[in-house]
């Protein structure tokens, strides 16, 4: 299922999940980025490379800052945007989603930003759609973030340049993360040296080891000589469930202070996807510190995303070239 | 009432009904959108026909679908688009409709797209808009759906030519529908050999005879022979209320199966203006099948509203020109 | 706290307030507006000016009209405009204002226009923004609307010429209005002749004598021989509160109506921010008479927003330029 992302000469297609893909193709995704980069300083922040495209972002899980990336994205290729909100139009009027999509496709759109609640959502939209038709998933449900994940790749390699030398640590809700999912997924490609995973047992998947990440229940310790901390957001939903004692109880433990920081390098840098729930999983002076990247992180999401929206159209345009 | 949507050298002004229009204007509609056809083909799907101007979605009545043609429609000609949901907006500080478009009008709007649950709604704002405005009727009420109309002759004329020739039937509640009224019209002005429209008596006006339609209450005898069946979609209203018996009863008379679609021509092109209730109005094997052209009529809707807008503000520049 | 909105050349960095500004600034910002009028009858109303520029309309407060004014300002200077609701996005994932602030700054935003109902909103973003990042007040709370003020006088100033000459007649809910306390500070830097207030002592400020405005509580002494009538919309709110006996009663006393309008100068106009209620602050026959430019205010109300908006981020080029 995994490889239906990529065309017959393997350039990407749609951009589905980080699973099965190649080291070069992640390196690829990061160098045309830090092309787009450059275009953020200039006075003139647009490039016509998807000029007459039109992209569609069917988000049917709401989520402003997500899609704000992806239209922002899009209009600095010089793209038409189009917005829908999936749960409050044509379903309602009884129309299945794969109805919806023909209709969409026959607008002759060129792509789809998804973001459903629903793991293998992109996926399956992806196997559905016209030949013409590009899929980037934007999020779904626990299964894979992908574009989250190469912003976050992008910003180690900023700062830290070569993978196999470095630790990175995932703190947090790994269990229920599609972040922490496609992170590990890109570390691991990218031939991170060593990986851990940091959180109570009852947020971290029992397949761990097999997913090759090293597994610390005491943060003090799997911080211990890091080179990257990457903090999980904590779902809300989470912290009035079962699973976990209580918000403050949890920042104690897996909250990252100035202290619990210091077990780690000392110019280790300090990631999170966003948004943050302060003295919940990250402390106030730590997000707001010398160490921390997060807007860094949000900067260079546009990039990234730029990069991955012009590769899976540049791949369209050479299969109709071809065709 | 029906003449004010020409000007008095016989232009398009606005685009408000389908009554009243002569053959060589609709003709004239359907041949700038097979000019527009073509760049939706091409890598760049724009041209720079209506740059700088201001189209306003002007929806009192929710509806995505008819909502994203439109806005595509203009972005693809270079327009600048706005979209008003108006029952959320200046409506409920107390102002009243007409203060609402001419504030719109004061900001240099040059067009209003408009939906709206009432018949008579687009006319009445036409009559009261500024000389510069042209107004295009997206539905209102059970009254008209000029638009529809002209993309389903556009459809029809793609397959079949000839429109003296042909034999064709619309199915279903053609007495709420204001895409059956439009369409019997166009039917009419472009000469059609027969038009024929099927189904209950509670759900077929009282005036058919009048219409110079051919009414069939058996489905079967009324698709014997036809080149074009146009399915509409029966309302969820109508299924709960005291017009029908049920909606399975109602697709054992009315729906458009495999079988019944062998008493029309082999050749018959099946057509609906969507959403579809599959199951209800029509059989998925008959909407997915190799006689239906649903999908190629939401292709075609972007190159009618491309058409009807760029020849509506073109006779308004003409009209400029004189005064 | 008022000066912040200056570079040190004293040159428009931010637009929060007209409170302490310089006559020569106002009337910059209205020459400015006056080039940019001519384009709204331009075949093509757009220049390049801010293409590629990101401006965010950020509204903590609904208000489509004055959203869709600064959205087409935007558009017609060729910039990308993103919307968005703040109470419906990120601030309901319990993420601070500051937060959400940095994010929109880390994706190159270069403009954010802040609607709030709290006093000093706009002000408190624009000290905590990025230097690369410039804010347009858009009305906070019962503080400041300046670009309402300076489309005012730009609109007084197309009519009546030279200010020093004029009196000026303010009517109604004085004491809540953002619109009026900023419509007095740029009448007062203007150089106005005399300013008058006219209102219930309920819906005045009591400082008035300070603001170096006259006060009366009867309406027809107080229309006596103004040049212009400036009228306020009454909140309904205010309708529904002790503070007021009924809407008839007031329309009776301030309302303004053809019989009262004639204390004032035979040529006065008659002005409006809208929405208007019409026969509760204004009838009717006044409102839609000969002396209103009421639509010629939301008319100017774009070309204003263009010249603040260019006036804006032209200073920050030039800061940029210099560092």
């Amino acid at each position: 299922m995994t490889n239906n992302q990529l065309t017959e000469s393997g350039r990407l297609r749609h951009f589905l999940t980080i699973e099965g893909l190649k080291r070069p193709l992640l390196t690829e995704i990061m160098d045309r980025a830090e092309q787009f980069s450059s275009i953020s300083h200039q006075q003139v922040k647009k490039v016509p490379l998807l000029r007459g495209k039109t992209i569609v972002n069917l988000f049917f899980e709401n989520s402003t800052r997500t899609r704000t990336t992806f239209e922002l994205a899009a209009k600095r290729l010089s793209a038409d945007v189009m917005n829908l909100n999936i749960s409050t139009s044509a379903t309602s009027k009884g129309e299945s989603l794969l109805d919806t999509l023909h209709n969409l496709e026959s607008m002759h759109s060129d792509m789809f930003v998804v973001r459903h609640n629903q793991s293998g959502a992109a996926e399956f939209i992806a196997q559905h759609v016209a030949p013409h038709v590009s899929v980037i998933n934007a999020g779904d449900g626990c299964h894979a973030h992908p574009t989250q994940a190469m912003l976050d790749m992008f910003t180690i390699r900023r700062h830290k340049h070569h993978f196999p030398d470095l630790r990175v640590a995932i703190v947090g809700d790994i269990l229920h993360s599609r972040v922490a999912r496609s992170q590990i997924q890109a570390l691991a490609i990218l031939g991170v040296g060593e990986i851990r995973v940091i959180g109570p047992k009852t947020l971290l998947p029992t397949d761990c080891q097999s997913l090759g990440v090293h597994v610390y229940h005491d943060m003090e310790e799997g911080l211990h000589d890091v080179d990257v901390v990457i903090m999980l957001r904590l779902q809300h939903e989470r912290m009035q469930g079962a699973l976990l004692p209580s918000a403050r109880e949890y920042f104690k433990r897996y909250g990252l202070t100035e202290e619990k920081l210091r077990c780690a390098k000392p110019d280790a840098i300090v990631m999170h996807p966003g948004p943050i729930n302060r003295g919940v999983e990250i402390a106030s002076t730590v997000a707001d510190g010398p160490q921390s990247v997060i807007l860094e992180q949000v900067t260079h999401g546009i990039a990234i995303r730029m990069a991955v929206m012009s590769m899976t159209l540049g791949a369209q345009s050479e299969q109709e070239a071809q065709a």
